[in-house]
């Protein structure tokens, strides 16, 4: 484990990626495939929301300007925290001044180093995260001084194992259960825990007065967020999945102030084309739901198969959508430390991940925004072998099939290798719900007709 | 859900699996598959200990005598309590006069089945488990008034959520850490509900009297299965690995009291077999030892496999091995009833099970079973998508290779297709292993001339 310290970040690319240990040459080689996928996935797109060109701009120098800000943070004496999940409690890493990251590995790339160490059958998240650390292609796992894991599934928590011989890492212990007092406890103590170690790493004390200012940082992330998702309620709507996951993805990277102003600023410009009936997709596109386990960078797949086969994804009941972003922490009666403690801990412990069981309240999630954003299906995504999300597959598939609305599963990796056989699948799904959407209008317009006689009679 | 009373149990086997709604016609082609592999797994052998005939003839009749001895049971009002897991507390269940069994599927019968619902990307344990009850194929089943199940992984957890819609179901609540405070409390708490629910169910008070009593029956029987495996550390060893691996599968379903009495006839054979240097396999065959997941009835595949390569299996690391008996429940300082609660729970957290986090005392545990029992080689047996014990393999074959223990894994699941390329697998780890062992003998006889050719000069 090399410590890198006082990196210089007045430096062209290379120069910094060479001071923080990466593999350059392959590093180049995993750079060169993305700005191609990226045109095609991102900027092919039409009208487009202008406020997105931030977001445009910040994944297209994803290795430069913002990790040498995330150096620049470590140069002045500030500490980093990366995490893979969104249980990750970011707020006491902003009250002692710290960097959160969450670094859940998107690409590829490094999933064969990482197949040396860790087992084939795994969840290519899992693979990909620790292939970016062992082998030195990701200058923002450079950066973190602890990485900090959690118990959401047996694969993440074994490879966390292997994972802190590299970097140290504490494992959030995160209990199976959540609806009795003992599991709901011991949540309470290991967050309480967690800001002990923040502490003890960044040697600064976290006060309540901090803690206050980080809550309501982080609250007003999410409420951003959410002002974003609120105009995808709308027909049109007024930006595409894509382009939502993008900024979602970068939540998780960017610096918390500046994501709020931007996020505002973008959501400010949805809430105009809403309006005036602005869309990127024509009224009466078939929408989608996404349903599932997260995506991060660069795992667009879906949502752009989905989208290139005119269909709009309107909301993703995921870890990227969601469920990172629709509970806040509520301080309002919170009078003590241990008060601030215990409303993030209820407020993470909210969140309706398929690692709990049992987890009800996830598939009465589902429904329900299916039903707000007006879904007219819900594509299930699931990273290969995530047996808690597939198996959670058979309870959502029935309420969804209860309530009418249309469901397929998908299950896959980051390759390319299924990408023909998901282009047909998505495709015979999204004509079957245009048809579904074409007899529903011509039913509707014929009982509007069979009232027009009926009271014209 | 049918709930089955008092069937007639002095009735021919058909009769009787009629009656407690078993799907006759399909398991009657599930039963017929076992008579010829059991034939060709353990009648073939030569030189078996005698007593081995009691296991036989369970087995031989693995549906009929022994089920409808638990309905007998269930006809005098006793309740029946199906588990899937070495950390079932079955201490409880003896103490309120129940009948514990522990139900873990092991055939690839009702695996198509079981695919109707759970994902096909899940371990073969869980999809025949959850199989054999929704097809209505085991009698045992059919008996459970609760089945137990636990969050050990993913996967199980998620599917006794499915399973808790054909018969009820309570997964105990088994922490991701185990060496604090909070998690072991935790655990101390779930072991004391456990407790209430099984007096709850049987109506019965569990005294201090009844369940030291119980306490005493289930240490005897890990007493009884520790001496059979005690004489397994002798060249030639008494008793071949498939043979003990039968006597362990058995131990999960048997009367307890009974199985006690045979099993202790079994290691007085085998301890008189050891003085007199009779064995199953000739002196100085290569030996195994196998470490990993269990394996359950009929799941013999790996056993066979190494010993009729000419290896013999000395003992299991695995939950059908030794991390079902090594531990005791230490009564003796117990003076009141939360004391034995706490004995039990710290008994059962002492399994060093890969769904800990850190699980380090396991791959100790591996090393010095290694040494004890003299093995020359590992087998690291996985069940396919079993990402804990997949996982682990990384540590434990680092551990294994430092002390100069070779090891291979075998990733595999119930069905017969990859048998061949297990045989050849197998067969060249254990030529690998007599060569080694060849050149061991001749690197110590030209030691020992050497030392000779010394002291004679």
């Amino acid at each position: 484990m090399t410590d890198v310290q006082k990196v210089r970040t007045d430096v062209d690319n290379e120069t910094f990626w060479r001071q923080v240990g990466l593999d350059i040459e392959r590093h180049d080689e995993l750079m060169s495939v993305l700005p191609p996928v990226f045109q095609s996935v991102f900027l092919s797109q039409q009208n487009r929301p202008e406020k997105i060109a931030y977001y445009d701009s910040f994944i297209q120098d994803l290795h430069g300007k913002r990790p040498k800000e995330v150096f620049e943070r470590k140069n002045n004496g500030d500490k980093v925290i990366g995490a893979f999940c969104a249980f990750f409690p970011e707020e006491f890493v902003h009250a002692a001044g710290a960097v959160p990251l969450i670094l859940c590995g998107g690409a590829e790339f490094p999933i064969a180093d990482a197949e040396k160490i860790l087992p084939r059958n795994t969840c290519p998240l899992i693979k990909s995260s620790f292939g970016f650390k062992i082998s030195n292609l990701c200058p923002y796992f450079q950066s973190a001084d602890l990485l900090v894991g959690e118990t959401t599934c047996g694969g993440k928590k074994k490879m966390y194992e292997l994972l802190g011989e590299y970097v140290p890492t504490y494992v959030l212990h995160l209990p199976h259960k959540k609806n009795d007092d003992i599991s709901r406890n011991l949540w309470v103590e290991e967050v309480k825990k967690f800001k002990g170690i923040v502490e003890d790493l960044t040697g600064r004390k976290i006060t309540d007065e901090k803690l206050r200012a980080a809550i309501d940082l982080a609250n007003r992330k999410r409420l951003a967020l959410a002002r974003v998702y609120n105009t995808r309620k709308a027909d049109p709507v007024p930006i595409s999945g894509k382009d939502v996951l993008l900024v979602m993805q970068l939540a998780l990277f960017d610096d918390a102030e500046r994501f709020v102003k931007k996020t505002n600023e973008l959501a400010e410009e949805l809430e105009a084309r809403v309006k005036r009936g602005e869309g990127v997709a024509p009224k009466g596109a078939p929408r989608v739901l996404i349903s599932g386990t997260p995506m991060t960078i660069p795992n667009w797949k879906v949502h752009d198969t989905i989208e290139k086969s005119g269909a709009v994804v309107v909301t993703e009941e995921s870890c990227t959508g969601t469920r990172y972003f629709t509970d806040l922490v509520d301080t309002k009666d919170a009078s003590s430390s241990d008060d601030l403690i215990l409303r993030m801990a209820e407020k993470y412990l909210h969140i309706n991940c398929a690692c709990f069981t049992p987890n009800e309240e996830r598939i009465e999630d589902v429904v329900r925004l299916a039903r707000e954003y007006n879904a007219d299906g819900v594509v299930y995504y699931v990273l290969q072998f995530c047996h808690e999300f597939n198996t959670e597959y058979a309870k959502i598939e029935r309420a969804l099939r209860t309530e009418g609305i249309p469901v397929i599963k998908i299950e896959t990796d980051y390759s390319d290798s299924d990408r023909g056989q998901l282009k047909t699948r998505i495709e015979t799904f999204v004509e079957m719900l245009k048809a579904s959407k074409a007899r529903g209008a011509a039913s509707l317009a014929e009982e509007g007709g069979i009232k027009a006689s009926v009271s014209g009679s």
